[in-house]
């Protein structure tokens, strides 16, 4: 290697390492203000964070960075480049081009205004009031098509936003998905609402002491292969993963005294998430490869955990008696069947985020088919309201009584989030399909987790999926690892199987 | 004001909002790491922290701040600033000319220097190994004689020292002070070991339960005005404050299980500090002006909390009671007198930190006296661990067993704090002074302890000190509370009032 590719290179690592120990100060930041910051010391916090970014906004888009990136871009340059580097400058490139695309006024104003709509959402979730809410999200909407007029789109306006979360994912392979989905999911739910026989859940509903809730999940997470030497377990309003780096995974969950299993899942949940940053191969760290491929495949680890394992008949084949001892007056007349029953009850209900493995995917289609045609002029922000209801009506049997309990739900349109939502339904399709290919590859799949012995499974996953971080695209993964394209039939099948037994449909 | 002037103004403010957040993001990271980071985060976080510093140095010594400063150095301009404005100025300038008189690469090096000397110490400290802890202090004092060349000094190196922790402190005014402090004393300290009646303690020993020791502390410092709403309590190996900001000032405490005295102290210690910071006037908020106006101020406050109210008989009249219900098991037996006795027993003792009120003073003249020396050129490194061993002998009457109960008990020197130490006597001593002046100003001072009414004693705090943060000199601030200068000899009275009724002389 010349000389001066060397010393650009280094350059360039330097340069790139500095944004991420922005990004790393951040998330602590971040994950200090939802574990407990004192109220009082918030607003102040919100602008030392804002100054951060825009350092890191700077660096990422600095005369600096354009040089290093048309250097390695020349193709004498870029044919002697590692695959490492080569990643990692198309990354560095990617975020350049985007944010170099936008005027910095107009970027500064849209920061400003999801971050104002943001507290507006709340407000107008709470009172129910989607009339103040609405010029808001008109205005990011604006902002939004203004962005994909700036960054282009091919063939429909939504791949642009779908790219930002996906990479590679379009309207088209999405619309095939959903279809799909639509038609098989619709009656499964349909068929079980109308089953003679329904799981009993109440004893679910005991009071659960907050500690033992928190020993039981510290247990699973270390049962796992949760590193506790790479990362800590507390309690947020909202469960969430903070990776600050591969040495630092974070994660929270929320202690309900009268719902344990909230809490279970939800550090399995956020577990899967955490055990992919925790198995980024160290090689990327440092460079903005140490982060998960897509949303979608983050989302697939944590579902994973969560809904493959986590509500299977034979996890709780092991780990149902160690929760007998945990909570021994509530679980005493509670066989390990009616657990495992009472855990996957499907009922269609208002929120997304309370939502059952069967009914949750059509809540994300709902947002996916609205988003689409808001982001193509097919309707107007005005028209949200109804068309949720409506939705909801024609996908779930079900009508919200208000906004609050219907388009107000999520914070994602307040952030700006268009095009993330089909992350969730990516992430179930995904691991579904993973599960497929693990039970083939990881002899005595079932048996392991018979035995709760979930650490080589662990280790298959952070072989085959986490240790790449983002050098390679979701849909190279997924072909790399189970030999096909993303393929919604598995999630379907496992569905289908799993619930008719449950249901005795 | 003219609009250039008022242009400047805003800009420098701006400027130096941009370093005090900075340090704003240290401060989290660094509290995070003392309150459980992840093991496997820290070199990472290391290097972050660097990184933010950096930064943070980058903007105190810029060209631009340069610029700044020497416009608001001519007369007609300095001469249309208000009080705020002068003073946020002169504490700009002061760290402009400190650190700009440094080479920057000498600066580096000493960074990296004592950042290894904190670790090579540590494993000095564990293996009772001056030696290999030597070379590093031997470099360490190099640079300070090399600082103190740089920055010149008056009549006497040490002075240069002093001053950075004690603005306007000299060795001829500490020498006065600890004349006075040896002849009162040492011979004091001899008394009490050779009195007839020596405290029982040993019931302080029994087991307390963590969670027990957490209760009560949050209680008392309720009851002392801490602000939860801007702080919090947390544990860490050894206790701390972090002050983020004036509405986010955190604190910790340790527990033993068999010492629940410790994180009582601990915390009334801590909390003393926290209020300090707490209560600085919002108009300083975002510059230099927002913290202490002294180390030895800030350690009056922690003093005044921990020893002249917490070690009081008045104030365990109120609160024993409440004491005895949270270990009823363990208290029942020991009455409120005996209590207030074991809490204050005097024993010459190895370590400082371990140190009782009369003693500590003991322990801090022989740091003085040895640091003196060595900056004068008047000892050497490695004749240290014979001198700690004389000055012990002479002043406390005990010889440490080996350096790891010795010289090396602290860590200031590895971090290159020499001139610190004398900070912890400036506070006792103030923290008397002030004390006296209180008893005079606040109606029913003493009934107000008696009956737990301690907020009205943390107002009179805040208003006279702790509001103006920096703006004032340390001096300055106790000229106007007490209306005299620095005077050791309310302190010794305290001591010798108290002692003497303890321990019947």
């Amino acid at each position: 290697m010349s000389e001066e590719l060397n010393d650009r290179k280094n350059g360039f690592l330097e340069l790139v390492k500095r944004i991420r120990y922005h990004n790393d100060a951040i998330a602590v930041l971040h994950w200090d203000l939802g574990t407990g910051a004192p109220r009082k010391g918030v607003p102040q916090r919100a602008e030392v964070i804002g100054m951060l970014s825009a350092e890191a906004f700077k660096l990422s888009t600095s005369d600096e960075m354009g040089n290093y990136l048309s250097y390695f871009n020349e193709p004498d340059n870029s044919s002697r480049l590692d695959p490492i580097m080569k990643a990692a400058v198309r990354e560095c490139r990617k975020e350049y081009d985007k944010y170099k695309k936008i005027p910095e006024e107009m970027y500064k104003g849209y920061v400003i205004l999801t971050s104002e709509a943001e507290s507006v959402w709340e407000d107008a979730k709470k009172n129910n009031d989607f009339e103040l809410f609405k010029p808001y999200l008109e205005k990011i909407v604006e902002y939004n098509l203004q962005f994909i007029e700036l960054w282009g789109y091919k063939e429909n306006k939504y791949n642009t936003l779908l790219d930002l979360y996906e990479p590679g994912m379009t309207v088209e392979k999405l619309d095939a998905i959903f279809t799909e989905l639509r038609s098989r999911i619709v009656p499964l739910a349909a068929k079980i609402k109308e089953a003679a026989y329904q799981p009993e859940d109440q004893f679910l509903k005991q009071y659960f002491d907050r500690l033992k809730q928190e020993e039981f999940n510290l247990y699973i997470l270390g049962r796992m292969g949760y590193d506790f030497d790479a990362g800590r377990l507390d309690e947020s309003e909202h469960p969430f993963t903070t990776g600050i780096n591969p040495g630092d995974v974070r994660i929270t969950t929320h202690y309900y005294p009268n719902n344990f299993i909230s809490s279970v899942m939800s550090s399995l949940h956020e577990g899967g998430h955490a055990l992919y940053e925790q198995n980024i191969c160290a090689d990327l760290n440092g460079t903005l490869l140490c982060e998960g491929a897509s949303m979608g495949l983050h989302e697939s680890q944590s579902r994973f955990w969560e809904n493959i394992i986590g509500r299977s008949r034979s996890f709780w084949q092991k780990y149902y008696s160690e929760l007998q001892k945990v909570f021994p007056e509530q679980l005493k007349d509670v066989s390990q069947d009616d657990f495992y029953k009472a855990i996957n009850k499907v009922k269609p209900s208002l929120i997304r985020i309370e939502a059952d493995e069967v009914t949750y995917n059509l809540h994300i289609m709902i947002r996916y088919e609205i988003e689409k045609a808001l982001i193509n002029g097919e309707i107007k922000v005005a028209d949200l309201p109804e068309a949720w209801k409506e939705k909801m009506k024609e996908y779930l049997g079900i009508v919200p009584p208000d906004d609050s309990k219907g388009v107000l739900q999520d914070v994602h349109w307040a952030g700006g989030s268009f095009g993330y939502f089909p992350s969730y339904t990516l992430g179930n399709i995904y691991s579904a399909q993973l599960y497929n290919t693990a039970r083939k590859e990881i002899k005595d799949f079932d048996s392991l987790v018979l035995n709760g012995e979930l650490f080589k499974i662990k280790e298959w996953l952070a072989e085959k999926i986490h240790k790449h971080g983002k050098l390679l695209k979701p849909s190279e993964i997924l072909m790399q690892v189970t030999g096909e394209e993303i393929n919604p039939e598995y999630m379907i099948d496992y569905l289908e199987n799993k619930y008719k037994e449950i249901y005795k449909l």
